[in-house]
């Protein structure tokens, strides 16, 4: 399904059945200014179908008391755990997405996994890890068929307390019995205990755990990974051998139970390995079931991109609702004016809109770029599941896998400092609980780590690139990948030799222009990165040494900007297609160009350093057509933000609520708070004291 | 005091007894490497007195059971706040600081606040609002008195529900009635009423509100302060006409009870005027006690600037106690190595370097500016109580003014973005709330916001640098200010005329360097600010739209490139100072170079622009110089926190204890967890669950 597929020919009142207005207020001041209609805007993204399933998820929750919230109440972990439980088990009722759909449909996956997440990750995580962590063969159906029916609850333990990215080093053993048929699962200290693992504190039976796989005669055959039960169903109480408990409180997510794992010879039977790369015969013969080296790293892509592709997606989701949340406060909010009468929203400062609309084009644009992201990692997993052996499904894999690492850092990172962002921009009311950007912070900044930590995961993308950029200078073959993220880089001679020339400002109005800057960019950095490499082999360092001695400003910056490049290149294109109503194309168009200007500022020193910028109308060019940007979209943002924000139940933030009344819903929200207006409990013990001479004289 | 007095001749023996050895464990590695005693730097920096004074607040509240830590225990508010209160009763009794102590170190107080906040910021804030909150005349001495006997407890009421920023927009109104000499404050409406105050929503008997005095006949003689007593001291229940209440839970800082006010028609004596600018006679007649405009500008400056400059010492400890617990944990987290066998700490990484040692120089550089800035104010408030109606005492108002409102922004958008690298830096084990880095993050967040939001803050110190470059147009006397952190401006034209040299590499790696960029970075913006402004005001635009076009780029970075600059002069003076015990010479050098080319290295673009930099090398200079300096600093790291951090009690952070000992620190303190073992409460919930045949058959 393409993202723009049959959605122009659809008439008002229909439209309006499927999107009601939104409640008049304040907000209208902005509402009638901006140059599009957000319900146009809303199904030309997402498309009637898409619509209808997200609003089954709202207001099934909206509707039901199980998922009511509970606002100034303070819920205790154990009490959230429990809810949160409760939620999750709902789901399985609510029966969502179903596998015919899901099939016609992959991208509701994403949808789904990110409508639970908009309401509350905890619930949105805990349903996941659940349901899609048993991916073995047709010995394992049972499991899959027990955890659907929620007859066993499941957590992925790959993670160690001393080892998180070092997974080759976990050290978790599982032994091979061949007379009793079983690997015996052991943890050899509590530094090789399983932690942080989601589900496992006090809910999982079940855990898919990654250890070292030995057949009799003592040899490794490195990680693999097997179904272990961890507590009796009916019990949830822990099964011999098995000390399972929890890590406790977390900055964020704390509706999951995040545990810790030893094993002390916990027998399983042989069937429990998830022999997707190999497996053992009864006698204790290991047979890799994939031969091939690249096939079998292919195949363990396949296990971790689609994590860190989720990631990318919930990313750009909590910058969404930070967005909606501030974007609306700015809007409604009043603070000095040209008079000292009448105040002006301070969305019209200058300071405001630089802070939060560069955000607002981020968000979409790499609202884009996970969409399709994920759209690409669906056809590399039916490329698997057809068992497609071809050389294109391979450099798929590694393609997919590039982009993912370095997705998820720049997601990541872009929503947490938005998050952070959107706070301050809120001042003291950001601070207040009730108002949410907190818990979207907090929640969101996990995302930087799990699934592979950030920094680490851009070495990932810049050894994808230096690997093709080496291969290129051996064999003249022209660079050609299945997404085609990296062909540029064939001209990247020609492309070294351009350089930045403004003419008119309006020439720089549109993203075409950062876009051949970044490409100067990608292909400057990746020779920088390549001497540099180079040298630091020439000079005697080993391999590791000299990766490690590369890594700051060279090679994370070639990540970096990398996938800002096929960020920027995707939206770029998607917003330049001739198939776009005519009253869309404007802001759309705006709004790529942004993204690209405003990524493009962070890297001026690099632009100048080698020439591509010269002379002082260069530098001052970016900033400046932010500033004039900015004019464009301020009245635009608000009907931006309807377009991403959820329903106010769901955003659940009083000063976000669509009727713009910020004050009043403040207000309501406050009163709501426990005992607000009550004394303290502890009153008498301020009445009780009596001051010691020693503190009274000492002070006069 | 200046900080580095006679501190020099001091003996191992007497060293050892004042401070001790660390504990010995897995940090003696780096401790070992290290190229300086951190015993000696701590006796530099801080001199015997002030260690011995907060070893005093440090150990007393390690062996008072009512600062005990509760691992693993969930704190609800309402016990929360009643531990912070007992607590701050408690200081009472203690008695760190007397009034006599006070005089004679000034210091003494900074350091005061920031050892409690190191504690606690909750009691730290809560304590200090209290004590210092009434600041009158001879006729409110008797509300001082009752204070520090703690018989009524203070709140600080200048915010509304609808105004922060724009103070002269507040709405509360204190209308007097010579009938009854007696002034009534009235709350207009909700939007009017007195939001997010501490100490207002369950604990303050007294607040010191600002309203607009009205004098018979109707006249607003502008905002004035008042003492109005909120609640019964015996009862803590609201006094007649007083709606108080409690605002709810915020991101951060839980201890501290922020509430509301709404006044109907409040009561209260003529005397409770606070008439430091202008008071009210029986008759209702309003004399400005201070006639002269910039008199009373001073005058209101003197009770905005304590509350910045505290700001800035309050987010540098933040930024100590986040980097403390992320540079143990990096010397003794272990992942990866040149072979499978042997892994090596994160911290050998050039990219932990990168992310970690930078904000290390920048806690130390930003300390210095912290102390020297809090000495600057005191000097100035002891003119105030002195009556010096000198220029000199106006210009060194303006000047701290000036200095404290890019400071605070400086200071706490650093600790910031230091705390959120510091617990990415510690991935998962980061994200555990144990290890207290979500604490540290979200007791800060505020400082960006109280006290002034950090941008509105910025545009003061660019109006400041840019009045003095106007009248440096109009006559051509020579720039020199009391504290002299603009004189450099006098030589702008030359300064401009200057470009960047670098010959050898050696020659860079003195802060001087930087200092000299700086200069010229402030020259450029202030010179390119004052040209967009004037062209604005050209273009027709009136003050407001002019100056509010001229923010982002402009001023923003002018104010930033500034304090920056101040920073960093500032320290390369101190850690050049031949008074510098050789030992340390080399350390305390290091880090002021790194600093300054942290820090210059966010300005590339601009430094180009008008060709400061031009070629290639100049911009691989700043990353790769850095990298140079990492590999010099990195051995130091570990003592270089030693010197910073509070001791592990205060620290409370498992992964930053100082024995190095992770796992095992971490493993005690999970283990402490309530019912860490224990199955959930809810565990019937689980196996009581029975499929619906919809859930199922759909999936199948």
């Amino acid at each position: 399904m393409t993202p723009n597929s049959k959605r122009n020919d659809y008439n008002q009142s229909s439209q309006n059945a499927l999107l009601p207005d939104l409640p008049k207020g304040p907000l209208c001041i902005y509402r009638e200014k901006s140059s599009f209609s957000w319900k146009e805007l809303l199904l030309f993204l997402e498309g009637e179908d898409m619509i209808i399933f997200k609003k089954r998820i709202f207001s099934a929750f909206e509707n039901d008391p199980l998922f009511a919230h509970h606002p100034g109440e303070e819920l205790p972990i154990e009490k959230y755990r429990e809810l949160n439980f409760l939620r999750c088990k709902r789901l399985f009722e609510y029966d969502f997405l179903n596998v015919r759909e899901m099939i016609k449909n992959p991208l509701k996956i994403f949808m789904l996994i990110n409508c639970l997440g908009m309401y509350d990750w905890s619930l949105s995580i805990k349903y996941f890890l659940n349901i899609y962590v048993i991916s073995g063969s047709q010995r394992h159906m049972h499991f899959i068929q027990k955890t659907l029916n929620m007859e066993i609850f499941g957590c992925f333990a790959l993670t160690e307390v001393s080892h998180g990215s070092n997974t080759k080093a976990i050290r978790t053993t599982a032994q091979y019995d061949p007379t009793t048929q079983e690997f015996i699962i052991n943890s050899p200290d509590f530094e090789a205990s399983k932690f942080s693992i989601g589900n496992m504190a006090k809910n999982a039976t079940h855990a898919v755990v990654y250890a070292q796989l030995y057949t009799p005669g003592g040899q490794c055959h490195g990680l693999h990974s097997f179904v272990v039960q961890i507590r009796d169903p009916k019990t949830l109480l822990p099964m011999p051998g098995i000390m399972v408990g929890d890590i406790g409180k977390k900055l964020g997510q704390n509706g999951l139970d995040n545990g810790f794992t030893m094993f002390h010879n916990v027998r399983i039977p042989r069937e429990n390995l998830l022999n997707r790369t190999g497996d053992v015969t009864p006698e204790g013969v290991y047979n890799a079931s994939i031969k091939d080296f690249q096939q079998r790293f292919v195949a363990s892509l396949f296990s971790l991109s689609p994590g860190r592709v989720s990631v990318i997606g919930m990313s750009v989701v909590n910058l969404k609702l930070a967005l909606s949340i501030a974007i609306r406060f700015s809007a409604t909010r009043r603070q000095f004016g040209p008079s000292d009468g009448d105040e002006i929203p301070v969305l019209e400062y200058q300071m405001q809109q630089w802070r939060l609309i560069p955000y607002l084009a981020a968000a979409y644009a790499l609202d884009h770029f996970a969409k399709t992201l994920f759209e690409d990692m669906i056809e590399f997993q039916k490329g698997l599941l057809q068992n497609d052996k071809s050389i294109r499904q391979a450099e798929l894999g590694y393609e997919v896998h590039a982009l993912a690492s370095a997705g998820k850092p720049l997601a990541s990172w872009t929503a947490q400092q938005g998050a952070q962002e959107c706070r301050e921009a809120c001042g003291g009311h950001g601070y207040l609980s009730m108002n949410h950007l907190g818990d979207i912070r907090n929640d969101n900044d996990p995302n930087c780590t799990y699934e592979g930590d950030n920094n680490v995961l851009l070495q990932q993308t810049s050894n994808y690139l230096l690997r093709y950029f080496r291969n290129r200078h051996q064999d003249k073959t022209r660079i050609k990948t299945p997404l085609e993220s990296i062909n540029f880089l064939a001209d990247f001679k020609d492309i070294l030799g351009q350089k930045f020339m403004i003419s008119r400002v309006e020439d720089c109005m549109d993203s075409s222009v950062s876009l051949a800057a970044y490409k100067w960019l990608v292909c400057y950095l990746l020779r920088e990165s390549y001497e540099k490499l180079n040298q630091e082999r020439k000079s005697g360092s080993g391999d590791f040494e000299a990766r490690n001695n590369c890594q700051a400003y060279y090679c994370h910056s070639l990540a970096l900007v990398f996938i800002e490049h096929t960020v920027l290149q995707r939206y770029h294109e998607y917003t330049h297609q001739s198939s776009i109503p005519a009253p869309l194309q404007l802001v759309l168009s705006r709004l790529s160009a942004l993204y690209g200007l405003w990524s493009l500022s962070q890297h001026m020193g690099v632009l100048y350093q080698d020439g591509y910028f010269s002379g002082e109308q260069a530098g001052k060019a970016l900033p400046s057509l932010q500033i004039f940007v900015f004019k464009q979209l301020k009245d635009d943002a608000v009907a931006l933000v309807d377009v991403i924000a959820p329903p106010d139940f769901i955003l659940n933030s009083p000063i976000g609520r669509a009727n713009g009344e910020l004050y009043k819903n403040l207000w309501t929200t406050v009163l709501q708070g426990k005992n607000v207006l009550e004394r303290a409990s502890w009153w008498a013990e301020f009445s009780a004291y009596k001051p010691t001479i020693g503190s009274l004289t000492s002070k006069l």
